[in-house]
């Protein structure tokens, strides 16, 4: 692990895989954590918190003064928002990250830099298998905003400006139970339904298939690409994830809550189920070449997720 | 040909391309033409004028008022000037053009759209040949700024919203001697100064080899795409153009103007020569089954470029 000089600035770092990367990275690295709200890291070493809108310049050119050895970028206007207010997320999710990293490669230090890029660019309906070669094919305006930003970090690593890795992150569980704009929050929901013995319609099928991380697991491939000392062949990364049946996470989260697998009712909504629940083999060999992993089993996976509730 | 009912929208409609394809479509359908200046239409009857900056809110408001039939988004900060202002270039060459399709797509009537792209999204060095299966690789933002809203469109033609074709522009012939903000300048300078008998110092070699249309033969190309019924298999298609070595095109417009070909001499720039002077043969099956044509020989090409002056 090769010693790094600036610090790690972290956008979105008030999110729910920002804050669990914040916790993991500090006392190693200094850390910029950046964020519009969720920026409590009092009592972490070497944690400093500039807040602001992603877009706004000023904040920019704030979070720009200083080089940093590697970026983060988090941030972002999921799904189902995205497709609420396009203009702002046009803005937030493609403007932005442009001119911030263009600012951030102007120091001439070539920063790592780690996009959290999302498996929404494949679209849907998928092909009957995704692998590293698979074409995008976004549907959702927020799959094509991450397709798009893939494109300006592929170019920005092609002239040397940044050292970029998109990293195409599939369903991070389990998210806190607040509305997050994500159309695919009933995955998390379903574990705070368990956990607390309530009922819950899923808008999948029992045989509904997902690729799945839990936030550990994720954290971890995140940790993993940013001390990478060298730069893969190819600058878009398939995540590896556990591909889950939706009546078997059921099962397995009422085993380790001692829950009813019966409080989940399945009422598949067709655009969801297309969407969320027809997710093919995942074969994800560069990732695993780099030596990335995901939860393990579904026994782990749901361990992990639960934990964090 | 299909009757249609509402106006065509011209984005950049006071520049090189954008002034012939008004005169051409000029009393054949009604036409909205923007553009930030250059819009002296006087007498062409049923062209609606509306100046503006294209990222300005109020502007596109004002444009996507009425439902157009067809848009053909020719606006844009090229290659070198992209480069000397990121910021503004990311505003207007792909933050504006998002918001505008959204905008016009929002009333429904799923309009024809013409995006002018380029071969810039092949960046360089170019490959030993470029068919319809070559992959998208920009090094100049310019480039990566087309291949993003070729995305765009490519996502907003599989939701239904506009019937999106985006159209990779090579170098276009001849254009005005004025500061273009391209890089690629020094093509249309040859005509100029030939025509006018003035000595001009060419970055590129005379073994370089060039895609080029004249301008009549890229605005045929564009009115043959709007009025096109079907949608083809993709929604990006390289252009039709000559393939021509730089010498060749000297001694032909030489042949034509009666000048000197001694008064062009050749001091290739490394990258400019990559960048321009490199260009592979060139297969463009897709275009070619729709039926567009390039200027068909040199003769013509020059004979066309040289008309524009």
């Amino acid at each position: 692990m090769a010693s790094e000089p600036g610090p790690v600035l972290i956008t979105g770092a008030g999110g729910f895989v920002g804050r669990a990367l914040v916790h993991a990275l500090a006392g190693t690295r200094p850390i910029i954590a950046t964020d519009r709200t969720g920026l409590d890291f009092g009592g972490l070493p070497d944690v400093a918190v500039i807040p602001g809108e992603i877009d706004d310049r000023a904040l920019v050119a704030r979070l720009a003064a200083e080089p940093v050895s590697a970026i983060i970028h988090l941030a972002t206007i999921p799904g189902g928002a995205a497709e609420a207010d396009p203009a702002r997320a046009a803005c937030v999710n493609v403007a932005a990250p442009m001119t911030l990293f263009d600012a951030l490669a102007a120091h001439g230090n070539t920063p790592r830099l780690l996009f959290a890029s999302s498996i929404a660019v494949f679209g849907e309906p998928l092909p009957p298998r995704i692998d590293d070669a698979a074409p995008v094919r976004p549907i959702l305006r927020y799959g094509a905003h991450k397709a798009m930003v893939e494109e300006w970090i592929a170019t920005l690593t092609r002239r040397g400006a940044v050292r970029g890795l998109s990293l195409r992150l599939p369903g991070i569980l389990a998210r806190p139970p607040a509305p997050s704009g994500m159309t695919s929050a009933f995955l998390s929901n379903l574990f705070h339904a368990l956990k607390t013995g309530e009922p819950i319609t899923l808008p999948v099928s029992a045989d509904a298939t997902c690729w799945l991380l839990s936030r550990r697991a994720v954290t971890m491939q995140l940790l993993a690409m940013l001390e990478l000392d060298c730069d893969p062949e190819s600058a878009r990364l398939n995540l590896p994830a556990l591909r889950v049946r939706m009546g078997d996470l059921v099962a397995e989260i009422a085993r380790q809550t001692g829950a009813d697998p019966l409080l989940a009712r399945h009422v598949p909504e067709d655009a969801i189920e297309a969407a969320f629940g027809a997710q093919p083999p995942l074969s994800t060999q560069a990732a695993d070449t780099l030596g990335l992993t995901h939860d393990g089993d579904l026994a782990a996976l749901v361990a992990s997720a639960l934990a964090d509730i």
